[in-house]
């Protein structure tokens, strides 16, 4: 719970700056910049608890993240061309960002009452959603449809996460061994560019 | 309700299948055509339900909607190709599919007693806002937008069995007439190619 | 209170009108033109109280506001040649809708109980994301990105709005400075093509 907190926040953080910088190379000012990173740091979550009907929703009973956003919003505005150019750093953010979102929408869900599958599905969805909505609203095929192996991380590491669970191997332990299968197959699948078969 | 709940379940899969084939022409690999799927098949009731503050979503209450979805998209993945040249069946059974949401969607929105033309728009929205989020996510121009006779065909059976529903028609003959209204607007209109005028 | 409730309708009336035109460049019909009008109304709002959790949403729980809306696709259906000349006039009816639904917003949100930070962004919100989610269904760039002193006029008069507040301002006066601060700067920004500086 101690480390959780902060790295929540930090994780909303991230995704503020990725969303932030996603809309560089278009035609956007900078409002429609912070816009973008607002709702790509709140997306996946808000979608996850408005499906699930838990309200208040994170950001909105707690506004520690949306200073978060704030402040990501701010750093990309100052940092903008250092960040661009740390492509590579950025990546690694939002892939670690991604597993551990990934993870707390599944324990969120649980904690709901809802079945392991319905928890693994908006595990995924609290990850990728942000992205999603954040990619229909630029006019971007989602990123969830170009890169091929996203989604499928995180719901890979949501099983991972549900039968380590149901198991019940020390949640600690746990969180450790699925965000770094979410990792690993994102970082593996990027860097040998493997992909998906596709339906034809 | 013996023979509504099977039916549920098989219109579920049934626009999970359309969803998931939707995909094939552009480059999704096979997880985006599942997610699609997905999307596609909870949209609509999802979108219902969130408008109308209904809680839990009828696919996170009930497992085994998630069950026939994940039917819908493994039959795709294995028998995508002799699908896609069934396409008018496959239109038939999009187009059974649409007037069997529609009516489901009217009928739920009354027993959460919310006036008729409320109940109108509810009904055609569960039958309609799966595709239209579908071709959002994948950048088309909505359904709603191109093929004309579509989503007011689902309106018009909606006042339809509204209308019958006041007049205290027996509902089964009441689903069995809109519903049929619906098939029929829809394939008389691709038939002969009607389509409503437009603006200009 | 008297004034408010006639002006929502006026409002809502206006976006169904401003919807329903946005749509006579492309290939819509009447039907798919009258969708857009009313999710162009309904839209903002609806996201608000869902994101809020505030039920019945206004539209599904006050059946006037469907009307207007049905006035609007009506009038536009009827008047669009004469009204798509009258862009000035239309120019003016719709800043002046998003500046009064934006403190309509914010107002709404502050009677929920939420912190005055995310009661801007709710204001906000309401005025702009009707027009979002129109331009996102139609495969437009969201207006947000676009028309560049749009939102973020929003988002200042709903500062002012909540400074005054704070300084216990009467409530007349200060939806008066509000709104007119809105305009004020959405005017101002097309007279003079003014725009916020890019990320580059």
């Amino acid at each position: 719970m101690d480390i959780q907190y902060p790295l929540e926040l930090i994780g909303t953080f991230v995704f503020a700056i990725s969303g932030a910088l996603a809309v560089q190379d278009r035609e956007h000012d900078l409002f429609g910049a912070g816009f973008t990173g607002f709702i790509t740091a709140i997306g996946g979550g808000s979608l996850r608890d408005i499906l699930l009907g838990s309200y208040p929703l994170v950001w909105v009973g707690d506004i520690w993240f949306l200073y978060a956003i704030f402040a990501g919003i701010i750093v990309t505005f100052m940092f903008h061309k250092p960040l661009a150019k740390l492509r590579k750093t950025m990546f690694l953010f939002d892939t670690v960002g991604i597993g551990f979102f990934t993870i707390l929408g599944v324990e969120k869900a649980l904690s709901l009452g809802v079945r392991v599958e319905i928890a693994a599905i908006m595990g995924m969805f609290s990850a990728v959603m942000g992205g999603v909505i954040r990619d229909t609203l630029t006019n971007e095929i989602p990123i969830l449809f170009r890169k091929e192996v996203y989604a499928s991380a995180c719901l890979t590491g949501a099983i991972v996460y549900l039968t380590l669970n149901y198991l019940t191997v020390d949640r600690d332990i746990n969180m450790l061994v699925s965000i770094g299968i979410i990792i690993a197959i994102r970082v593996i699948a990027v860097k040998f560019k493997l992909s998906l078969p596709r339906l034809d």
